[in-house]
């Protein structure tokens, strides 16, 4: 049995589920929750989680700014949101049709986001990026989809970002742009005529293992003037950042509309749910579509949704989210030029994107990560963070204790730059 | 505001939401849940859920035969399946790792399901199949998949039974075979030369809107030694039969193992919950392909899960859907017989299927259903019916004096024959 070493946490009850795993999960573990390419510090398995912390298997108890990867907004049991549900649970789930909720959710998100005049919903974020992309071809008869290069849209066949399993027809109607670069995407365009459904897009590019960008509002406007110029849908991306920027869509704040949203992750305070949102010209094309899924109409997660787009505003969420990432990235910013390692820092201060220059195969940054875990902070080396309304003061004081043995452990193993 | 008309039940609320909801969702509704395609005594929403009793949104109450399509298997709100998830839920639910469930649930499905050895989990049945062919793909470096003419293996573009917004290149990687027709396998396989990476089918031929048609033994076995011959991966599609017809695999009565299959709907009793099974060969290949998904890895699900398959045998779970479902057919000959109208049931009596000789565009089994829909009971025009553990004797009486309704009503209109 391998043991796993940490140098402050018992890893028995880990070690041992890990070995149990590797029998009948292949790898031990799969997909973006799996530790194996991640430093022995971080356990596999976790028993409990509430507010901004979650504890292992064998009850380690940590500070956790990777949300489950985004999907935690509020923070873990967020009483309204689990109230919501427990009252909805209490009547049905699962049913032979959808419950009231379904319409009370469609007609509150279609209140927040801007752009929005219908909804669909389903259960995971490439449910809702997959139909979207479904709309624009109904809606438009052709075929090509525009996407960003390197950009991460799902993990399914049609935008796979490994290679195993996925044959070159599963990509045959995609072309390629350069985030911010209008130039490229007018590119892509002209390469196959007037064949384009659609042009799909993050609201900043957040491509794991590079550092973020911020769009640029001119592009963003340019994208869409361009979208209405060759009759093309403009498609957003919400399932990473939906929610944590903006209390409505990403793009409102820079006034730049889509014609449909792909959201998921964040919208239900971790219960699980996507949505697809679109103006009303894409409507008929909507109807039109098949899809459907056995859970998609469950009614506990939209009532967990209703509940937590409710306490989004009413608990101020997003400045909240706000405060906490600046003082974390302020603090983070002082450490590192306390310990004379250079960092870079960027995106939104909600999703936190933490990198080293010149890193090579993020050998810093998990050397960083590893620390950090160890002192009982999660965080990722290759992947943006992701900050709840529930992260306080302290829990920032002890990012920047963990961030600190972090930066000393850089600065030993591979000196001050 | 258009009226529902209901014999015997008022409708209000519901025909108030229907028009809420063609507002905010295309079409009024999407997906098999939507009720645009049957009768108007059909309810769009629901409001409360238990045993095989569902009520609609103005209160009304009926015997539910449809199970939510399926995800129901011991009925609503099972008592231990609802302790276990609750147990769970209190620690936590989607978190930054799987909890120790995740391990629990994989020994138990593979010690459950005859040709397993691994398991890898999702939450759409689609996400199953998905990854089932990605697999296939991986192992064998070859890209076509042979599916059955007419059969359904999910709402995406590479197998929408719909058009609308689905490309050709979408289905370029398949071909297709006669269910039950070797020849037509082997003329398939021809076709595309060595490049047959699996060969995907159903326990049952359970193709909507057809009668059902149990596999013959000695077709389950030329697909297996066909798939040896090629090193083609044979795919179990068990979304919607897994665990009614048998409380392992599907074809482990007739002594046939698939390669890889494909579970969701019944397996967590209306919980989100998707799994693909695997023997050992497939392992290293399903630990090369790279997909997940934000819900993938919730404790709740999983949790019920294991209560679930834990009751299905414990409470003779198959045994109590088949004695309920022989009642129901026989019962239901009986009243066809009686009323001198003939009938079609076909399939395993756990996954009931009604249909009318010569029932031009489905016209008698919808004067049937709605019928039944008056009378309170729930069952489907052109879709199986399922049959739970909660179902009852009296809930099978209350069917069959919906059936006599339901036959009266065809023989009215339609005559006798």
């Amino acid at each position: 049995m391998t043991e796993v070493i940490s140098q402050h946490r018992i890893r028995t009850m880990d070690t041992a589920l890990r070995e149990r795993a590797r029998a009948v999960i292949p790898g031990g573990m799969y997909g973006h929750l799996s530790v194996n390419k991640l430093p022995a510090e971080y356990p596999q398995f976790y028993q409990r989680a509430e507010g901004a912390h979650v504890w292992d298997a064998d009850g380690n108890e940590y500070v956790d700014f990777m949300c489950s990867f985004g999907p935690i907004l509020l923070g873990y049991q967020h009483p309204k949101v689990e109230q919501a549900a427990a009252a909805q649970r209490a009547l049905g789930d699962t049913m032979p049709g959808p419950g009231p909720v379904i319409v009370e959710l469609a007609e509150l998100l279609t209140g927040r986001v801007a752009h929005a005049d219908w909804a669909i919903f389903a259960k995971n974020g490439t449910d809702a990026t997959t139909v979207s992309l479904m709309v624009a071809r109904a809606a438009t008869g052709r075929p090509t989809v525009l996407a960003a290069a390197g950009a991460y849209h799902g993990a399914v066949p049609w935008f796979s970002p490994g290679r195993a399993g996925v044959t070159p027809q599963d990509h045959a109607s995609f072309r390629y742009y350069q985030y911010n670069d209008i130039a490229s995407v007018e590119r892509a365009v002209e390469e196959g005529g007037d064949d384009v459904a659609a042009i799909i897009v993050s609201p900043f590019r957040h491509d794991a293992g590079f550092d973020q960008e911020m769009v640029h509002p001119e592009f963003a406007r340019q994208l869409r003037a361009l979208c209405d110029r060759i009759g093309a849908a403009l498609v957003m991306d919400e399932v990473r950042a939906g929610f944590r920027v903006h209390d409505g869509g990403s793009w409102e704040p820079i006034g730049v509309a889509p014609d449909l949203s792909a959201w998921s992750k964040a919208i239900a305070n971790g219960y699980p749910l996507a949505a697809v949102l679109g103006s009303a010209r894409y409507a008929e094309a909507a109807a039109r579509i098949f899809v459907t899924g056995s859970f998609w109409f469950q009614s506990v997660p939209m009532a967990a949704s209703v509940a937590t787009i409710t306490a989004l505003r009413e608990e101020g969420a997003v400045p909240a989210m706000t405060r906490t990432g600046t003082l974390l990235r302020e603090g983070i910013e002082r450490e590192a030029a306390a310990a004379g390692v250079p960092v870079s820092q960027t995106g939104p201060v909600q999703l936190p994107n933490l990198s080293f220059p010149g890193d090579e195969n993020h050998a810093r940054a998990l050397t960083f990560c590893a620390a950090a875990a160890d002192h009982g902070v999660i965080v990722h080396p290759r992947h943006n963070w992701f900050i709840s309304a529930a992260h306080s003061d302290s829990d920032v004081e002890r990012a920047l204790t963990a961030a600190r043995a972090g930066l000393r452990a850089v600065r030993e193993r591979f000196g001050p730059d």
